[in-house]
């Protein structure tokens, strides 16, 4: 794979725009009634216009058999290998919930936990408390008092939340918590790196406090701590294409994935429809768009096919629209598989169109997983997209004389 | 690709179970009778079948061009990327007739030689001596006083033999003796690394203990000696994904290459009924299982077409037989291509068929060279199969959040 400095050595200016549409979990597998996955039940005939005019192929967003999470899937398509830039739990949750993050800054994954008078779990997620719970615990957690540490601690959804240490010398390096079992009591935080030792001794501060302060409640009487991480100091777009990057995305998460790679958000409604017209009202203003559609995921993760087709032409619809604004590139892909016969994230390689007035014809009549199978991309890693995504952007120059 | 590290960190439980069905030296070449290779020409409806519904591809054993031994190209069968893991001739030899390392041996492969009253090699191969002779032979090489050192030295075929050196402080980073060329002395062995100074000290005690042994020896009256290797300490497969392997293949080198990667090996007779019967009787002692068909690789090398199209159609046979176990992932591939016109291992890629349930259809009609070509899995390196393998047995969890 090229490496972000060697593109940012090749990276070229110009006045193109590119618009990067991502179909959550867009990769599907068949159905037994048709023998056709979600996309190609799909009724596209938008997609399937640019297709013929454009380029398909398949990416892994990792690498064969590697099913990603939502961190991995989009990094590898922002450019970013997912092996090498790695986001830590904190971090990806403190982005979920658009909580800003400082460089002094540790973040960590909470869960409320249940402990017997011994101190020994009874129960790993404290019976899945009501958010509502979670809320009222949370700032109980805020105030347990360790010198030179603000503590920042926010709700997630039921048992869960997201703990910001916020001091001097806090490094990356700790192990967990949670034992993983019940019947243990919660682990100590060691420094798996000498730079962590300060980390440690105020992660295991917290852990006491958090036992102290909790010590009245039921069930939810302890936690458990992982996914230590610092905010990632990634090379961002910007620095590297020169391109002014924005992100309408829906979903908090999204945006908080996009902001470590230094993409603006920009104010978006629910649909794709308000997607749209948020690209519209910001057209001028920026170079790269990454526009984010959640719902075929969350379609694909409940199993139900007909929902996510129904999605996918929903978005089909939307595509003339788009194209009015005449962008130079137009890429439609997802960030990982989530076929709605597997019901989760799947390792199955993501159909990519790319379109612009540089493809060599694929002779494609259709956007579909077969007809990306013998597309002119080919298979490639999603990392590996960008560089042509710039390339056909006209943005990059050339690599040796 | 993804480190072992890494794919242990996805690792995850599952009753699954997987066969990986290797036909050695699968992949070929066309003849210009009907311009079919062997894997086309022969008749294989039961891999057809399964070609319809599972997923085909080509894989590179280790890169364009390179053509894999036998160690090389299981390794990467196995997930192990061969440039990175390199097993010795020793080592090879040693497996490739049962015989047990341990941690204090250094191995290494030994040729009867023959050399003037200069002791100038006339033949480096003693005019192959019969491997009756190199059987009475060796147990005077074992009798070389080297203090501190037990030596156990097997005769192979004809003047090749494995020796090993057990004793304290062997290491490897030794030169070979063999000049590689008629009218030279046998080379002084030379540490390469300072670690392997003892090594080096023993090896040249073997070596003038051999010349005294075999002077009155005709031809064989020297050693020469090359592939110094000490017994590898792999990641084994049941550390990395969970799995309890299993090997059944007739011919110990192959037992002994998947006992590196921690597999077990089963009894088994001669035949490829024979083998799906010793699959049959460990079924449920096991989750994967490596079954080794030797004679494909064996009709290439002497170039006759019809009988590995034969081997092809006879482990075709027993398909049915094995589908019947209900395995959950099924692999038919190769180690490596031993195209019968070619009379040789060969760079070429080697066929994949895999078959899951959680498998996109190809569409393919037919398990050949050609069908594979246009396969869901693409090419890869053969080292990628592994993960892709797990996959589909539900045995890797979500990488990154």
């Amino acid at each position: 794979m090229v490496s972000l400095e060697d593109l940012k050595a090749l990276a070229h200016p110009a006045q193109t725009k590119i618009v990067l549409v991502v179909l959550d979990g867009l990769g599907g597998l068949t159905r037994t009634s048709d023998n056709r996955t979600e996309l190609e039940a799909a009724r596209t005939p938008n997609l399937d216009k640019l297709a013929a005019e454009g380029n398909l192929g398949l990416a892994d967003p990792v690498a064969p058999g590697i099913t990603p999470g939502s961190g991995p899937g989009h990094l590898g398509l922002f450019g970013y290998d997912p092996l090498q830039y790695r986001i830590g739990r904190g971090v990806l949750e403190a982005g979920g919930i658009d909580l800003e993050m400082t460089e002094r800054d540790l973040a960590a994954r909470g869960n409320f936990c249940s402990v017997d008078a011994q101190g020994l779990i009874t129960d790993r997620r404290a019976g899945r408390i009501p958010s509502e719970v979670c809320a009222r615990l949370t700032p109980l957690l805020e105030k347990i008092g360790i010198p030179g540490i603000e503590l920042i601690v926010r709700p997630l959804r039921e048992h869960r939340f997201v703990v910001l240490f916020r001091g001097d010398g806090l490094e990356e390096g700790l192990s967990e918590t949670d034992p993983q079992d019940t019947g243990k009591p919660p682990l100590h935080v060691h420094a798996e790196m000498s730079q962590a030792t300060r980390a440690a001794e105020v992660a295991n501060q917290f852990v006491a406090g958090a036992k102290q302060v909790l010590s009245a409640e039921h069930p939810a009487n302890m936690v458990l701590l992982r996914g230590f991480s610092k905010y990632p100091n990634l090379p961002k777009l910007t620095d590297i294409y020169g391109v002014r990057a924005a992100v309408i995305a829906v979903y908090p998460m999204y945006r908080g994935l996009a902001k470590l790679v230094g993409m603006q958000a920009v104010r978006t409604g629910d649909t794709v429809a308000d997607e749209i017209s948020a690209l519209e009202s910001v057209y001028g203003q920026f170079d790269f768009f990454f526009v984010h559609v959640k719902k075929t995921d969350s379609a694909g993760e409940d199993g139900n096919f007909d929902r996510k087709v129904a999605i996918i032409e929903e978005a089909d619809a939307h595509i003339p629209r788009l194209m009015s604004l005449e962008p130079d590139v137009l890429v439609v892909t997802g960030d990982h598989s989530t076929p709605a016969p597997f019901r989760a994230h799947s390792w199955h390689p993501v159909p990519v169109l790319l379109w612009s007035q540089w493809c060599r014809p694929d002779g494609a009549a259709k956007f579909s997983e077969r007809e990306c199978r013998y597309g002119n991309i080919g298979r490639i890693r999603a990392a590996e997209l960008m560089p042509l995504i710039m390339a056909h952007a006209e943005r990059l120059t050339k690599f040796g004389a």
